[in-house]
This record gives C-alpha cells, structure tokens and sequence, in this order.
C-alpha cells in the first residue's frame, strides 16, 4: 500500500485518555479510533493485525479438530432464561427490546446458544466428540471501560465448546484445546502461561487461564523457566500431536506440573521448592481462560444423546475463550519500546515499509518502485512529500518489522539501508540481498 | 472434512417455515439455522460459503484501490442526532440503552459513522480521493422477517463510502464501484443488471441497484442482452480498468445506454425501441445498492478539508452497499433444482464430494483415502455407514460442484464415478483423470 493512499492517520502527540502503552501506540499509529466508550473502529493497519491474529487463531483450532461456525450477535433471552442466567448476569449484558418488545441480548458469550444447536441436531454418541467454535463480536458493558482495546465493551473473541460422552473424553477435548492455545501463542510470538483457574461465573471444576508475559502486565507472575523451554510446536519425537492421547497427557503434566501463579494466589512455600535457577518472575495479561463444567448446561437445558447402551445422557461440556482484539493490544504490551510498536513476523500489519527520503529523485523513485513491485501487499510505501525525519519516526512508530530506507546518495550507487526494527541493526546493502534478508526472516512453522 | 467430523445436519422434510427455495435448501443442507425470528446461526457449510463470497467481495473492493477497515456494530445515537437520521429512521433501527442510560443503536449502515472518522483525520485535498469500506454485520429490525437469510434482521453487509473534492471525482468513484460490483457478481456466477433507482431514505441524486437473475427472484426485469454479454473480467482492449478514466467512462455509457427496468418501473415505449431479438425477460433479485449523494453528510456533520485555494470545502460522498449474507440466499435462487443446490465453483463449500459407497471395504476405503488426500480441504468425504441413496441425495443436495462416487465393484477395476452436479452428467474414470478434471474446471481469472 501507499501511504499518500492510505488511510493511515497518525498522531504525534500523546493522546490524554489512553493510559497505557498500547493504547496510546494503538491511537498514535492509527491503528483504531474510539467511537464510543470502549468501542473502537479499527483502522486499516489495525485491521490487518486482528486479522492476523484471528487467522492464527483459526488455524490451531481446525488443526485441533474443532468446526468453524458463526453464531450472531444478538441472541434471545428465552435461552438464557433456561440456563438460569438470564437474571444472574447483572449489568454487563447488554439488554434490548426489539420493536415487538422481546426480549434480546447482544451474547457476552455463547453456551446457550451452542447447546441450543447442539440438541436441535446431534442424536447420537456416535457423532462425539464435537468442537465447535466461532469467531465472533461480543459485548460487554463493562461499568468503566479503559485500556483501549485491552478493556473494551465491544471485543473480537474466539470461543470454543466441546460436547463428549463422559468425562474421560471432556478431559481429551480439554487438553486438544489447551495445547492449541499455546500453539497459537507461540506463533504469535507471544510466551505464555498457563495457571490454574476459579472457575467464575460460567462454573465448573477444571479451568486454565493463560497469562501472557509483559514488562507492563496487569499482574505479577511467578512461573517455572520449563514453560519457556517448551516448544509447542516442535513436530516428531518431542512434540505433541493433537490427535495422539498419550501426546496429550504427556503435555497436560508439562503444563500442570510446573509451578506458575499470579500474585493473588502466589504460595511462597511451593516457590521456594523451585530450584532458584528455574525460578522467573515478571508482569502477565490474561488472554484466554478454557473450563470444563461437565452437563451444567446441557441438563438445564436438556440436551441429551444416545449412549453406547440405549440411554439418554447429557453430554459433558467445556468451553473455551481467546480474547482476539484484546491480544492485539497485548501483543503491543509485549513487544514496545519508546519509539513505538515492535510487530512480531507472524502478525505485522506490513512486512516493509519503503522508505523513500526523496520523493521526485529519479534514482529513488526507481529503487523504491523496484522494491515496491517485489513485496507487493507485503509492503507499505512511504511515498509522502515530508521530512525524512518524520518518516522514521513513524515507521518505528507503526512497527513493521523492517525498514529499507532509499535516499539518493545510496540510490546513485546502488545501495539501500536495511533496518530491523526489533534490534535497531541497520545495514547497507543492495535491493536485492535486502529482499532475500527480508524474506528468509519470515516464520514459515505454521 | 469427514461427513462423520463435521457438523452438517441435513433434513430430509422441507421445513414448514420456508417459503422459498433458497430459504428451504439452506435449512436442509445444513447451512443455517434459526435462532431467534430473521436471525440465523452459520453453520460450517454455510459458513464457507459465506467466507467465499466475502473474499470475492474483498478482493474485488481492493482491486478498485478501496481500502478496509473494520467499524462496531454499536453506534452512538449522538452521531445519528447530528445528521438528524435518529428521528427519521423509524422501528427498524434497533435502539439500545447502555447500563449509564446512553442511547446507542445497533448500526444499520454507517455513513455517520465513516464521516465522522473522515473528519477526525483528513484535513488536505491532497488526501483525496477516499475510498473506504467494511464487511461488518448490520441489524435491521424488520417487522416481518422472512425468506431466510434474503431478508434476515441481523445481516452481513459490505458498505463502502467515498469522499471527494468535486462533483466530477465524485462520479469516478461512483463508476469504479459500479464496475468493482460487475465484477464481483460475474465472479460469483451471476447475471446481474444495474439499474437506474430512486435513492431512497439516504438521499441523492444517482442511484443504482444492482438485480440479479433468479428464476425465483421477486420481480420481473426486462434488460437489453447487451448486459449479458459484457465480459467485465476481460483484460486487454475490451476489457475496463479501475484506474482509467476513460475506461470507466465507456464502461458507464454501457451500463447505463442499455433499456433494463423491474416492472415497477417498466416503460413499454423504450422497450418496443429495443430491437426485438435483444429483448430479454427475466426474475430478479436485488443484491446490491449504489447512491451518491454530494455533502449531505459532509454537511450536517460539518467534515471539510482545505481545498487548493485554501478554502475550507465539504468532499462529495457516496455510498456502495452489497448484502453478502443475502447473496448466499440470491445465488442458490439462481442455481437449485429439485434436488437441492448447484454451487458455482467460486464459492463452493467443497469442490467435491467423496462418496464412500461401501465403508469397510478395503478398495473403496483405499481409493476414498487417496483422492481425500489429493483434495484435502476442498473434499467432504462421506464416509457415514448410510445407504449408497442416502449419500446420493445428501450430495445433491449440499450442491458440490462434484461428487467423486467410489463403489466397490468400480474400485477392484481402478475406476470411480465422476459426477458434475450441474449438468448431471457421469463418466467412469480413474482416479487420476478424474482430479485432473476437477482442477481443471476452476475459475482462476480472479
């Protein structure tokens, strides 16, 4: 893309309201606008950074085994009426009346729903296990939205709900999940951990949140240096295969024996038997928070199938929720620095930028439309009639995680500056050993 | 995807419910399900088909040099106060109060909102032309939904807007829109006519819609043939590109030099002007609705950029809407038969089907697992232990282009079944002469 046709508004100053990096980086590299409190418009750049994520997101879960579906927003009260939670959500959930004054919702999350298509069709145990998940807008009315897109009221999130016979096979469709969200983290190139969980409003006994690291978390996290050795997506002997069961359970004690705890449930006397060379500490986001609660909602809302022996059984459930917008605001939490935003390969919004320091030089002009045509949607242009100076702050600002700077000295001769964003290492080299650099960087594991 | 996998819940009872064919056959494919009046959950089936058109969609918005973003569903009555279209809309907006007793809304369209993030960042007429847009989902609370997702309350709808200085830059955008939708519905396999519109509550003063053919389609249309024989994909002389004024002049004359109206407006004096052996009739279905209407936006919200003589200037607006969720309804209007749907290849959940006659015999499962190993994702393999009748109607039914039948007595030969679902026609084949086939009738002029 060119910048001068783009629609990419930066900001140079501060914005007074945002009161944490990604939020004030979000704003500054015109990746969202606010249009309400909490509910955000997502500019290009920032769009293509969720879609990013979204796509790693779909990835893992259909490579987990889990179907795609798409429920909408607005649900009908009459489902949660029947789960019982229709009075006990309080005032997140946002209530409406539509012009023949029934009752809707716009769904905070989506377990009646699914049950609810799950009983109008699936007959027998025969057809389980069943993942299903969707990609999908959700609301909440959070009494003090903040944080930009970290904290907002209308949010991307990716929830998925398993449907087994008993609890034997719940707890396999538990594990698939967990391992696809440390996948899905790892491709990211976000380190995350997972720690056990209250299991909250949505109920249950088993339940896994996942705390991502960064210097300007919420929280601090106290975790063992095994979650950060851990390839999740290493293939053959060491990995874990999704469809293997003892792979499973060979992951789920690495995720379970180690030690890992926030502050709130920090047990000083656990700490103290890690070995204190394995012992890390640092700031965490949660991001994604996976539960099993058994037949909770397929009893209240009789759900039944046909077992092996003739009976009727209520399937067991878990569900499974990755917060798609607010990790890219996490994601900016764990990879920023003074100038701006540090994208990881995997979900920059742009590879390149292009850098042209003098708009209207014969020999720039060429170097840069031959580098231009060579990335093609891979790159943004910079082909703005400005100061050079304002063309590197914003290109550090955006985050791509390379820069090729032409100016008309290097152009004359041949030669273009290669910037990695993340190191600062700047090198001089020619157009075409800067494409090769740039394309061997790319994270080809998915 | 393994029938036995996935989550394709057909009927073989036509619902009660659905009026029309489209309405029917998604509910019996298993593409949707209701959840609440005109609001339907996606199904995996359906969902792919939904993803298919968006991504044409997409990509033909971006090769008009229109770029994505991505804005919420909830508005601010505030923005809608300002253009004074809160009063004005009537029940079908869906008015929402938040837990602080803020009017919201559940956006419908979003001119207000796109002006509002136009003014926020655009200040030069140098930053003109603007051509913004968003598939986002829209809710229209209409009285009596029906017909499916054809006139469904919440909806999937691509909306773009543009802004320019003039009148004259206006009415390039317009013109590249027009063609961009030309473009989409021949890649989508359908004839569709641009016709001449009354603009309607959004105000304006040129306005097209944009009819599709439906044999079932809601009103009778009289067109001049020229429209279809027009190749809008077609490169080279005859061919029209985004970025040529010139072009997109010869392009316009076409589309708006030919005689085609619904019947509410049919003019018989015009139509016996049309050379009888051009004169064609036909059932349309409106997918699509172009308008522009110059600063009426731009001036009750008060969005200026600076012009080249330095004075403030209200850009020119329009508005391009295309019903992507409506349009899964419209092309199975335009391509069933009595069995069910007949998907073009472009949007096809999967290129084909593998029917597995005999599940558990060693030659047929082994032919199954190498052709499903050739298509991967683009394959449903049934393999349900069922009557060889049962996967036969299923098959027709889903619409896959193709269906790959694999008996037992044709597999100890070498040979399978190849079936087209639109013409009907079999042949026996290897399974090689088969795949080669099948990749061979994809539409790649994307």
């Amino acid at each position: 893309m060119r910048l001068t046709q783009g629609f990419i508004p930066t900001i140079k100053e501060t914005p007074n309201e945002a009161q944490i990096a990604s939020h004030r980086l979000m704003l500054r590299a015109g990746l969202v606008r606010q249009t309400s409190a909490g509910i955000y418009a997502w500019l290009p750049l920032g769009l293509r950074v969720l879609r990013n994520i979204e796509r790693i997101v779909r990835e893992e879960q259909d490579a987990s085994g889990a179907q795609e579906l798409l429920m909408p927003t607005i649900q009908p009260a009459e489902l949660w009426r029947e789960s019982g939670r229709y009075d006990d959500y309080g005032a997140e959930m946002l209530r409406i009346q539509d012009r023949h004054e029934r009752d809707m919702l716009y769904g905070p999350t989506n377990e009646e729903m699914i049950t609810d298509l799950f009983r109008q069709s699936v007959r027998s145990y025969r057809e389980l296990p069943k993942l299903l998940y969707h990609i999908q807008w959700k609301f909440r009315d959070e009494v003090r939205p903040r944080f930009g897109v970290m904290r907002g009221r209308e949010f991307l999130m990716k929830d998925a709900y398993s449907f087994d016979l008993d609890h034997a096979g719940a707890v396999v469709s538990y594990r698939k999940m967990m391992l696809a969200y440390m996948r899905t983290f790892q491709r990211l190139g976000l380190k995350a951990i997972p720690m056990e969980a209250d299991t909250g409003p949505i109920g249950g006994d088993l339940s896994h949140e996942f705390i991502i690291l960064a210097p300007t978390g919420e929280s601090q996290v106290f975790y063992d240096a095994a979650f950060e050795e851990i390839d999740y997506l290493a293939r053959g002997a060491g990995g874990f295969r999704h469809d293997s069961a003892a792979d499973l359970e060979r992951f789920f004690r690495e995720m379970t024996s180690h030690y890992a705890a926030t502050d709130e449930k920090h047990d000083t006397v656990k700490w103290d038997a890690v070995a204190p060379e394995r012992r890390r500490e640092g700031r965490g986001i949660e991001v994604g928070h996976i539960f099993y609660f058994g037949d909770k909602y397929t009893k209240a809302m009789n759900a039944t199938v046909t077992g092996p022996d003739g009976k009727q059984v209520h399937p067991e459930m878990g569900s499974y929720g990755i917060g798609v917008s607010r990790l890219v605001g996490a994601v900016i939490e764990a990879s920023h620095d003074d100038a701006g935003i540090i994208w990881p390969e995997s979900i920059a919004p742009f590879r390149a930028a292009i850098l042209n320091l003098k708009p209207g030089d014969a020999a720039c002009d060429a170097a840069c439309a031959k580098l231009y045509d060579a990335l093609g949607a891979d790159a943004l242009y910079d082909d703005r009639e400005d100061r050079a100076g304002v063309k590197f702050n914003d290109a550090d600002l955006m985050g791509h995680p390379w820069q090729l700077v032409v100016g008309p000295r290097g152009a004359a001769s041949g030669k273009i500056e290669l910037k990695r964003r993340a190191s600062g290492e700047r090198v001089e080299l020619t157009p075409e050993d800067a494409l090769t650099r740039i394309s061997a960087g790319v994270d080809r594991r998915a």
